[in-house]
């Protein structure tokens, strides 16, 4: 029997240990390596004697980070470059790339503003050149490049029309990739014949290259008929600005290039990497739940769906572990990753994973010597200071001594509140990386 | 890597070792042990010479064959009994019972002579005689005692409004144990003094006992005072019977016994014992996927939810096993029972096993070498004559060529046609048993 403080010790060294695998700078030290007048990614090597200019384009909130490591490697080498951040990331940045702070999550003028300055940069890029891109997330809104005739409005509101009429990611990607300079592999076109270099730290589960960031650098398999298609089925196709309409219809006509696709020997020229993501910070969490006794068992990095749907189906596996010993005999540690969504019915202050963690409590109450831990990466959970919360067997019944009900905080998805009284938040201020959510439960 | 036949093949007999673990005859022949004088369960011993006269009760949809093997241990020491089933299952019963089928899923008459039968075999037991229950999947509804004063249709009303008022299990079995004769331990209670063995097949997450057949013999935690309070709280107190009211109404003044609570002396007398469940019949599942070069991995025995949730979340885990061997490396078996809901919004046919399995195939779409099963352990599906179904990575895209939307079946809650079509529907016939439902997902 490991007692209660010592589950939650262990439980957010657990998560410390998820944040240093994912950590955007040492991910990238991890991957890409220097030696002498050569840069190397796994067994793909750069000689940058052979290079007559080296760029440097850093987009996303753990852009700086990660731009402080390439140019390290890249040293003496190093041309020119672009960070691209959100408003206050990059105030500890010391590289040499001209930065340009942007809005999150809703992209505004100052993305318009840097997504101008990449195309620039991307102007006379020659096969002489190389270009090392680091995507990390938020990189989609922080970076805007509309195309021509088609303002940053009439981006906007097709996004919105989209999303009111329950389009999916997919369908979204397919129209916002078709209506942008740079998205949906547009980056690596603008650029070509120039190599490129993309250093990937995922944010989307599975880490699809074509959906990270957009897929600045990756094929797109969708194309100018599907866009309109999906508008179409969508029934905003009459809806939308007529420059959007404008734009695909002419891209479906041939008048504008499509977005390259798998196989286009532009590729030929453009290496992909993910250099963290949700697996990896997943293993590092299992490595300390070992070191600390525990047997660890991932169940996913690909948890997705409502919040508190997911909660159930953990707690479903961990009164199995108290009960049986399946699927993991205890002391266990079960872990997973992905992103869950909340559907917001409420009024109250949350995010999806204090919500997660709060479902967690109220199907665990009464289990005996557990602690669930569960928070995002990115030290941030929804729009509050905190980047998730604990919760164990004992959690609903102190939070009725002090007159609160969890199931009245789910109903209003107030979860913040519930735990910020509890004492049960989590708060790890910026991590410095984002590889989505962790979920930690052990039992003793 | 291993043939889809095969794992085809490798999944049904992977469930026929979960029914044959959870058969019903077989789960008492295992629990229930005679020798000379005694019959034993585990540690528990009951000396028939000290016996006046022994009596059987056995209700559900597998009493015919538990009374079978509780009277073949009881031998010439049987007294009388009887049977309670449902209709047409207990064609091939060779006991000495009395036989009554009744109505499932919703009471009849049928039931109420049914509940008649078992409050006179009660009625003049005494400490020198002994009394075997077997419960199985059905009871509550198959056997009906309503308290004097209270008709059937006051009952069946009750019910119906609770549940359009969206009240829980917990809510409903309050209510009902508070109108019944039998329910809520009552039986025990009518049978006091005498001996009781309870035997049951449980067919509800987690084996409550106060909860499997509505807890004939097993302590209720509920009172008259809740009874009343949830009927408030739902807002259909003003609505219900005029003597639903009354009765509970007495029963809050003291003027009708409680149901009898736990530490009640009535039950030193008792012995409950599960002798079949779902994670029996997992683990049944797991040697067998063992046997068959799989590496077994019991997730849960307590799935609930929405069918179609709980399938994305086997899926997500599953896909992990596919790309990272986590959280078991192939050749691997997943398995998880329990029973998930459908909110039914469609007008199609179907059942939750089968909705369960066409979620899971559109999540899984084209991954490799994998086969999934979901079954109900009765063999009965829903309305329809299919246990389940089988799916894998290219389901999808074999109905698509049959002309088949596996989303259009989704939102019409019309998985059997699609799987009928594609010969994809598992049928088992009655399998003597209820031990819910079981999915089995092979990764080849």
């Amino acid at each position: 029997m490991i007692e209660p403080h010592t589950l939650r010790e262990d439980a957010v060294a657990i998560f410390r240990a998820a944040l240093a695998a994912a950590n955007a700078r040492d991910a990238v030290k991890r991957h890409l390596q220097r030696s002498e007048v050569q840069i190397r990614l796994e067994n793909t090597r750069f000689t940058l004697t052979r290079m007559n200019r080296v760029f440097v384009v850093a987009v996303g909130k753990a852009a700086p980070q990660m731009a402080e490591v390439i140019e390290q490697r890249i040293g003496d080498y190093f041309t020119s470059g672009l960070v691209v951040t959100k408003h206050g990331h990059a105030a500890s940045y010391s590289g040499k790339c001209k930065v340009i702070e942007a809005s999150h999550p809703v992209p505004g003028e100052d993305s318009l503003r840097a997504g101008q300055a990449v195309v620039s940069l991307l102007d006379d890029l020659t096969a002489k050149d190389f270009l090392v891109v680091a995507v990390s997330g938020g990189a989609s809104s922080l970076l805007c490049a509309p195309v021509e005739g088609v303002s940053l409005a009439d981006k906007q509101q097709t996004t919105a029309l989209l999303l009111r009429a329950g389009a999916d990611i997919y369908e979204l990607n397919a129209v916002r990739k078709h209506l942008s300079l740079l998205k949906g592999g547009n980056l690596a076109a603008l650029a070509y014949p120039c190599p490129i270099l993309s250093l990937l730290l995922s944010d989307v589960v599975g880490d699809p290259l074509d959906v990270i960031g957009s897929g600045l650098t990756a094929p797109d398999q969708s194309t100018f008929a599907e866009a309109i298609r999906v508008l179409s089925n969508r029934f905003v196709w009459e809806t939308v600005p007529a420059t959007v309409r404008d734009h695909l219809e002419r891209g479906a006509r041939g008048e504008v290039n499509e977005t390259p696709k798998p196989g286009d020997t532009l590729f030929a020229n453009v290496t992909n990497a993910i250099v963290g993501n949700s697996r990896q910070a997943l293993e590092a969490a299992a490595e300390e739940a070992k070191r600390r006794g525990y047997r660890p068992l991932i169940l996913s990095s690909r948890i997705q769906g409502e919040a508190r749907e997911a909660a159930r189906f953990h707690a479903e596996i961990l009164w199995e572990t108290i009960t049986s010993g399946h699927p993991v005999r205890p002391p266990a540690c079960l872990l997973s990753g992905g992103e869950t969504t909340v559907n917001v019915r409420g009024n109250g202050k949350g995010g999806r994973n204090q919500e997660f963690a709060l479902a967690t409590a109220v199907a665990l109450a009464g289990a005996p010597n557990i602690m669930c831990l569960s928070a995002g990466t990115d030290g941030t959970d929804g729009p509050t200071d905190a980047a998730g919360a604990l919760v164990n067997g004992e959690t609903i019944a102190r939070a009725r001594k002090l007159g609160l009900s969890a199931e009245q905080a789910l109903v209003q998805n107030d979860s913040y509140p519930f735990f910020d009284a509890l004492g049960d938040l989590l708060k790890t201020g910026p991590t410095g990386t984002n590889v989505m959510d962790v979920n930690i439960m052990l039992v003793g």
